[in-house]
């Protein structure tokens, strides 16, 4: 994808709720010196978000005086829809759009209020484990999906100004309808989520020595079931046909499996085809090609410094890095690094490091 | 755990079935001098793994006048059973291990065969996508977990001979019952690999944009549904029982999932939680304290030396590095590292980044 050059976003953006989100895409918009104005329930939040530069702080009277282009709201995900809906009372000139990780009930009920068409939903794939505006980055959308989801009133003029959003952050916008939007987010995050949640959950019947034995493909596969789970409760709650109706199909496959298992049939062997194409169709470097590159395997002694030495060594070989994993081993004061290099090259990188004194292979 | 200083193996150790395993485990105990004979139903592979530097080939005929002290099987798994047997049979002086990653079944064989006394099972949690004695290294087991599994008969002098072939090895000896490990490597491996393979099988489903929402716990949840489909297919059969007890606990909470999405119940929740506490009782730094790092983001530009350029100012600024992910994001040119250090020095890393040019934050 080629990056394309957003249009100016004219007018002040008004954003309301400062925390991480409303916070982030302040910050990002002056960068563009976008001139922005924010709000919050709570007037420290405010107070925060100007200090770390995301815009021009103004209490509640003062918010009547502005005369927004575009209103954000990135209020808790409660609080959207009547937040939305009087904004578009409140600024009849405004375009209004919100972050909110579900679309569809949101859309549903903005659909009802007037000014709907100057409504369009976005929802920026991007978070941290921390909240709060202290927590806000300027660059926290950078190279991240910002989907954009018109509703069937939404003007052309309102979708373009989310676009024009998300491009100013640097995030990559995506647009699709509110219910194709739960259906992906369904697909692609909230049932991993759950389908982590279901591994690690069973790690509490283990005994003895059992998570000894315990390797990489564990811990990559359990490791977003240690989010929040008040935050997830909320948002399985608010998708929750669309997750459903995934776990059924997931739960279709597993009484498969179930029943195949010690069975010589066809089943488990299609079963595990179907999985491993599955992961060809993610787009990005991980998971989609395996095969294609080479993986050179390095220890690294745990102490300041090593990982820089490594990498200094690496770049000094030529060769470039597709990616990296560093591994933590069981019970040694010692880490093993992964990298990834093109396909061909990995024997070039073994000699390159050994020569250097790093044990080195494939 | 402080590292264990092995007892001498005395005598040739004779490798059967030249592979990876095998290859691997002859490399890692010429480097601590042990006499190793190689044998292999294929010629050709003895001779590579000679040639690798894991022992001395010996013809069919030879292998009769070797008296080994200890016989490494590291056949496939189908003819693991005969070959334990048929060594106990033939060197009556020898204890005999093996490398299959099920343990009950080929204990329950071996239990019948004289000198069962003289054997004691081994599984090494270390692998590659690669295969066969080119693939082989001397560090392939450097820190891994190496289950070694006693049976009722098995003397305390083989289980001893299996724990020291996995310390010259450089692993770490983990002593359990064939059928407790058996219980664990379905719950640490095989059950995450069938519940990574469910997840990825759905994304067939997908359509349009969906996929484009992908982030890194989508790639991380499914990375091992990428696995060899046949191997797996092979690991689920031989351990049927144990996966598919540890299975139908997952579908009960799945059931219940499924049951309480959309209702205001306590039951999403406690399995969420439950989901939560079983990633805090995995070993290692990974997964286990998430909140216990500072997580510093940076962007890398996809060109070789960035990352090592990026590696040696982070190295300068003196501050280790607990673990580091890349993430190629969506359409972008560009990487964005994910830097974990210690809790409190997150933002002295961004400073020093940020002033050598990074765009570095938290």
């Amino acid at each position: 994808m080629t990056a394309i050059a957003p249009n100016a976003l004219d007018g002040p953006v008004l954003v309301i709720g400062c925390g991480l989100i409303g916070t982030s895409v302040g910050m990002a918009l002056r960068t563009h010196d976008v001139d922005v104005v924010l709000h919050d329930a709570l007037p420290g939040n405010v107070e925060v978000a100007a200090a770390r530069g995301a815009g021009r702080a103004l209490a509640a009277a003062g918010v009547d005086g502005v005369e927004p282009y575009l209103v954000v709201v990135a209020v808790p995900p409660t609080a959207a829809a009547a937040v939305v809906t009087e904004s578009l009372a409140r600024w009849p000139g405004a375009f209004v759009t919100d972050v909110t990780s579900v679309k569809s009930g949101l859309q549903r009920a903005v659909d009802e209020a007037p000014g709907a068409d100057r409504f369009a939903g976005g929802h920026p794939m991007a978070g941290s484990e921390r909240s709060g505006p202290m927590a806000a980055s300027a660059q926290l959308f950078e190279g991240r999906p910002w989907a954009a989801t018109p509703g069937v009133r939404t003007r052309p003029e309102a979708l373009d100004a989310v676009v024009d959003l998300a491009l100013h952050v640097g995030a990559v916008p995506i647009i699709m309808e509110a219910a194709a939007h739960d259906r992906a987010v369904a697909l692609v995050s909230h049932v991993p989520q759950v389908m982590s949640t279901l591994t690690a959950a069973r790690l509490n019947d283990a005994g003895g020595n059992d998570l000894s034995l315990s390797g990489p493909g564990l811990r990559d596969t359990t490791r977003i079931a240690g989010s929040d789970s008040a935050l997830w409760l909320d948002i399985l709650g608010n998708n929750a046909a669309d997750v459903r109706a995934v776990l059924e199909l997931v739960r279709d496959d597993l009484d498969r499996v179930i029943g195949a298992l010690g069975h010589d049939d066809a089943t488990l062997g299609e079963v595990l085809e179907s999985g491993r194409r599955g992961t060809t169709l993610i787009p990005g470097k991980h998971g989609s090609q395996p095969s294609r590159v080479d993986v050179v395997h390095v220890q690294v002694a745990d102490r300041p410094g090593e990982l820089s030495r490594l990498m200094t060594d690496t770049g000094e070989s030529g060769v470039n890095i597709e990616d990296l994993r560093l591994d933590h081993d069981l019970g040694r004061p010692v880490g093993l690094a992964e990298i990834a290099v093109a396909p061909g090259v990995g024997d070039v990188l073994v000699e390159a490091l050994t020569s250097r004194g790093w044990t080195a292979y494939r």
